[in-house]
């Protein structure tokens, strides 16, 4: 990596000026004589890219930085030391930083949906360029998780990522467990409060928290796991009941995005699930995100704040910039991303988990006698099953030991297919015990 | 900082061969193959000093790692490229680190008290020989604490740390709570399980919260913070009544290490304090740990984890190892402990906090008049009073808005002069609300 001369300011290129970039350009200001005792050198903006530099913008409409808007990124990012990406998308974004990393700059990006897609690419790119790629912003916000990750456990493994990454859910959830209400209720009013898009799908499908489990699995695992790896499964079919019901046996509901390590290899996957309530991801409230890791040596982990807003970001946008920017001045270099331990990606059906079996049944002897046999023919063994108080029909519900996946769903379609099964109510996976 | 020769092994030499050494020895020559695909190249462990080398050692005694013991530490750092101290105490452990540093090496400490009295001797040495120091073994355990605080948030400003860092005062106040213990019993109960020394005081009593305090504050704040500079105060004046009154108000009680910038300094303060249920921290059970950061940009965030321990301190030493080894390879160096920005350290008096004060009062008209004229003469306000149900003599309970300590100090000496007041019956300070 070339150095500037000693004192030389550093130019930064910021690629974005939404609420991120507003926020990002107005710290690298305000904050310049500190950022540059921390740096070594001075930070020079030298210009924010936008698809159109003619239109007002809010926070920035009428300050200095007004002078930097342009609309030629391409040649920005070939005269910066350091390029901060806050577009998001796929292109130009992925365009734009294979340039900046070509030219020999250092890169900093918020984009989960690019690292997701096609991190590898860009990993490799800035290794072979010799250049930083940090991306602390592209998952969880301002939680300090991937540097955590990439550092402070290299000398550790770990085994299993369990992360409440999607605030939006998080939030509608939360308000499902202390109000009672149906999901499309809260799902309306969390838009109209402004947590969630007029188009919820990528949070509530789970999509935007599969998109930071592959991040996640990728550097945890040192393994090269694509978005397409991960299997996901949204929040739109829990009901009311679901919620109450795991709030009437000590557990609550999340969303989890779980990646882990198994003796076969590694499995990804993003589910709703009950987690007892003294779990500390139990706590996690409102749109607060948390990922909690499992680490050979260091044990249970958490780290937890807010994963999204335009403040939060910039915070882990900034620590990035920091970082990157004292290695253009003292030499020396990030962590490099590789994909060198290669395990294996299995498909979901080999997560081993448990399952709670939600199930209204005839009210007649011999009813749980058949439901076991059908459980433990599938090589599934039964932790527990109560009789859920106070329904008109008898209402089962079947707790399993840890099985494949694979088992478990086809001892839930046996179930369906059983004449003492009058519905399979809810099937809901156990995670976090 | 010298570079060796590509592929050459890093000479790594251990100082100290308890619970931690033995752990870190193991996973340096249980994991060499995948350390040095991380690092760049191979870890050689060169050396390993105890007080005494022909004492036999569980986990040593009859493997290779017994033919590196050796009791001529001097010798040893001067031959390595990264020392790590593990022995504990302030000498020998700082003289052999200034050794290590002279003479070019890398140094990794997970010594709290001796950076608690003379961290900032060490970091100005390092920075000097242009080596590289790492600490994150020192504040609680494996938890990435002091690597998010150094680098993560280099471009934010944290605003204020409340940190449960003691296990064994933690593991001690949950049980009272859980179980409605007094303290010394399950003081006792802690020893017995060999969660608390025989001599359990520098936990209760708060030092060893207040050394971590001590550095954390130095690091978040960028301002030298001595050990003289934290008020303490232990957890030995709590009883069960204290925990049950918490409990019935939805709070819990916890020893909290407080680091704060308030607009004219740096307090930072370690007592019991009262927590609302629905905080972070009253989530951290047992003897985790959890360090709760307000940030400018980054809001809150919660790092939690193993606080203490062989192998979760060992998971820490070997991420610092990682990191000093990469730059040994590659160049370049980890961030610089400096005090640049030498805001002025206050005492605790300039705190401000509320407190929950609990009175025995005199059970007729005029009382609570009498107890808010005493309140409001010391210009601090309340907030609320409650009489606790169920007493024989009338109990009240004040609780303020947020006042200056030293107000509140002399509030409650006040209280305890005036005649309807029988006896103060506990002053508990009330945070993270």
């Amino acid at each position: 990596m070339s150095r500037p001369p000693a004192g030389a300011p550093l130019r930064v290129a910021l690629l974005g000026c939404g609420v991120v970039g507003t926020e990002v350009a107005s710290l690298i200001s305000s904050q310049s004589d500190e950022l540059a005792s921390r740096v070594g050198a001075p930070l020079e903006l030298v210009g924010i890219a936008v698809r159109d530099a003619s239109k007002p913008r809010e926070g920035i409409e009428g300050t200095p930085l007004a002078e930097l808007l342009t609309d030629e990124a391409e040649s920005l990012v070939r005269r910066a030391d350091i390029v901060i990406e806050v577009m998001g998308g796929i292109e130009p974004a992925r365009s734009l930083l294979l340039s900046a990393i070509e030219s020999g700059a250092s890169v900093v990006t918020a984009n989960k949906a690019l690292l997701a897609q096609d991190g590898p690419t860009l990993y490799a790119a800035a290794d072979a360029a010799g250049v930083d790629i940090y991306f602390e912003a592209a998952v969880a916000g301002a939680i300090p998780i991937v540097r955590p990750v990439r550092e402070s456990l290299a000398g550790d493994h770990v085994e299993r990522i369990l992360g409440i990454v999607n605030g939006t859910t998080n939030f509608v959830l939360d308000r499902m467990a202390n109000e009672g209400l149906e999901l499309d209720v809260v799902v309306k009013e969390a838009q109209a409060l402004g947590y969630a898009e007029a188009d919820p799908s990528a949070d509530v499908d789970g999509h935007d928290a599969a998109a930071k489990a592959a991040i996640l699995a990728s550097l945890a695992f040192h393994t090269r796991v694509r978005l397409e790896d991960v299997a996901v499964e949204g929040i739109m079919g829990l009901t009311a009941q679901d919620i109450a019901w795991a709030r009437s046996t000590d557990q609550v509901v999340k969303l989890l995005a779980i990646a882990e390590r198994t003796a076969e290899g590694v499995v990804v996957r993003v589910h709703p699930a009950l987690v007892p309530s003294s779990h500390p991801l139990a706590g996690v409230h409102g749109a607060f995100n948390a990922v909690f890791v499992e680490a050979r040596s260091a044990g249970e982990l958490m780290f937890y704040g807010r994963g999204a807003g335009g403040q939060p970001t910039a915070s882990a946008v900034l620590g990035d910039l920091v970082s990157a920017a004292r290695h253009r001045v003292l030499g020396g270099k990030g962590p490099v991303e590789s994909s060198y331990a290669q395990l294996p990606v299995l498909p979901a059906s080999q997560a081993r988990t448990r399952v709670q079996i939600r199930l209204d049944v005839q009210d007649r002897p011999g009813v749980l006698a058949k439901v076991a046999a059908v459980v433990a023919e599938h090589g599934v063994s039964i932790e527990a099953v109560r009789q859920a108080p106070g329904e008109e029909v008898a209402h089962l519900v079947v707790t399993t030991h840890e099985a494949r996946q694979e088992a478990l769903d086809a001892t839930v379609e046996a179930l369906r297919e059983i004449d003492v099964v009058d519905t399979v109510v809810s099937v809901l996976r156990v995670e976090g015990s």
